[in-house]
């Protein structure tokens, strides 16, 4: 025997229609009703089907998030967060694991199996932003975009966070400055060393070209180019690197040519993961909300799905998807641990 | 105008079926084909309707993998293999990220979207592995399993593994040892303690009751419980961490409290993730092929979809679903760093 919603109906003592949209998290059914209807499908080992579901309603409750720096230890940390706010609003979250964007065909995307898209590491050439606006699908940046007005984005303000790593440097007194950048193709990369390079500037201070590297956001890049920027001269007292994990790296390298910090080198990073914290590093680091960012992606996100599948005629319409690019902006705030301190006498 | 895969074939200069069969990833077209048929159909902005597919073919070249540990720091280094081993043989990784098992309903799993599922978190009680069973759903465990004969299963001698361990400390002369290990509802957890007290007790020795604590595979327990295995009388001179971020976070808290390592204690972990060889670390601990692992993995779990798809009197049924579970077991290797000595004279 079969079992259909109908069974599971008459179980739950509700309608058909309202096992349908409960099992499906539509809002207008009440979390008490949704809850018994559940107990009731799970009771009668009632399956529903997905795919044909999706082909009817054209509603799967599913986001993805793209992520391809699989390397990058920044990513992990909003995962958990993420899961958990999608969730509070009836979506689950599938993650496409990639090794860059041009590896996931947007096909993958827009198949019909998902509601809306995530994007966190999209680099600013990546096509898959444009390809998802011309498919109508919802999507919004988390942590990094590709530039204002390219979609719906929760980002922090990189140029303060920037800004103020420079103006520790700078009011600490040294003069010398290197810097460990993240990748130029991200707008993360390239606004958190604009800012630093702009505050610097603004004392009358400079980055030496030859005391300037750039990599990808991982450990390897502070640890394999820390020497180079020591190489330097005159010898950088400081080095400001763009991400915890790029600093972290430069932190085991300094430990391993026996550079001390922050006697001989100040080091500060950018993010704040819980790593940056533990007492082998007490980094001093740009820090930011995660949850706070995690959220307002969320919202910008909900609203965007919303907006695309109401009629045509509706207010909501005006947060469509043709409606202009919103974006959610977290102040970044410094948080000063053991790695800085004066230039050396 | 809507394209259709007429219009892709046309375009490829191959059939009709020909398309189908090269963007569901079957393997019977080759490379060069399956190309061309996608060039085409990327140029012509055709979208294959996922949903409509996998109701018509059963089949959705899919894997399902399941991650529940969300702040455990292993498991991000096993998604990147995974990924390229899985894409390797033409099937994409779709994440369920979940608090645990049981938050991930297995309606998630078995609703038609997915041709098989990796389990990397599995607990011993979780109720996942035999619902996947009942639902004749191809799955594998990934690290971890939940027991012999649960399922096929790709793991690491853990026993073997918490032995070498044990050797190593016993050699040293260490007398009085102690044990920061993983959870007791996880294989890894058991297995690790299992082995390291079996080889004590092989040389005579034990671990004091109240020298022994257990908790998740995060840096956190390690860095909240060593100052309670330190607290036991006569106290430990060496300490056996389930896994190398528990390891870590001991190695931390001996820094706060000012215990060196390891003139006073000796610390060994168990993975040998990147982070274990950091400078700031050089942790000694018990390394695992984790490429291996998942290529292990991949193959029980593709032979496992093909049987399962394959007629009911072909020999490959002979791997079906109701055939013996099969387990591919590595052997882990002792790496020896900085973190160990002889106990304090």
């Amino acid at each position: 025997m079969t079992i259909t919603s109908r069974d599971v109906a008459r179980l739950a003592g509700v309608s058909q229609p309202t096992v349908s949209r409960a099992l499906r998290g539509d809002a207008r059914v009440s979390a008490a009703t949704r809850e018994r209807v559940q107990r009731a499908a799970q009771a009668l080992g009632y399956v529903t089907s997905e795919a044909g579901r999706s082909l009817v309603t054209r509603r799967t409750h599913r986001v993805g998030t793209v992520v391809t720096d699989l390397a990058n230890p920044f990513y992990p940390h909003l995962v958990g967060p993420l899961h958990d706010a999608l969730e509070g609003h009836g979506y689950r979250m599938m993650m496409f694991a990639e090794r860059s964007d041009a590896a996931l065909a947007s096909e993958r995307l827009v198949d019909g199996s998902l509601d809306g898209v995530v994007l966190m590491t999209s680099t600013i050439d990546s096509a898959l932003p444009a390809e998802l606006t011309r498919h109508g699908m919802p999507f919004v940046f988390l942590n990094r975009d590709v530039g204002e007005g390219s979609g719906d984005a929760a980002v922090v303000d990189n140029t303060l966070g920037g800004r103020l790593a420079a103006t520790l440097v700078a009011d600490l007194g040294h003069r010398h400055v290197g810097g460990i950048f993240g990748p130029p193709d991200t707008t993360t990369g390239r606004e958190r060393e604009y800012g630093f390079r702009l505050a610097l500037a603004e004392r009358g201070l400079a980055v030496a070209a030859d005391a300037v590297r750039h990599g990808p956001f991982e450990f390897e890049t502070g640890h394999r180019l820390l020497a180079e920027v020591l190489a330097a001269r005159p010898r950088p007292t400081a080095v400001f690197c763009g991400s915890d994990a790029i600093a972290i790296g430069a932190l085991n390298a300094a430990l391993a040519a026996g550079v001390r910090v922050p006697q001989e080198l100040t080091v500060v990073g950018f993010d704040d993961i819980p790593m940056a914290s533990w007492e082998s590093f007490r980094l001093t680091t740009v820090s930011h909300d995660l949850k706070e960012m995690v959220a307002g992606a969320t919202r910008l996100l909900l609203d965007r799905i919303e907006a695309a599948r109401a009629p045509e005629d509706s207010g909501a319409r005006e947060q469509g998807p043709r409606s202009a690019p919103r974006r959610v902006v977290s102040v970044p705030h410094l948080v000063e641990r053991g790695t800085h301190g004066p230039p050396p006498a």
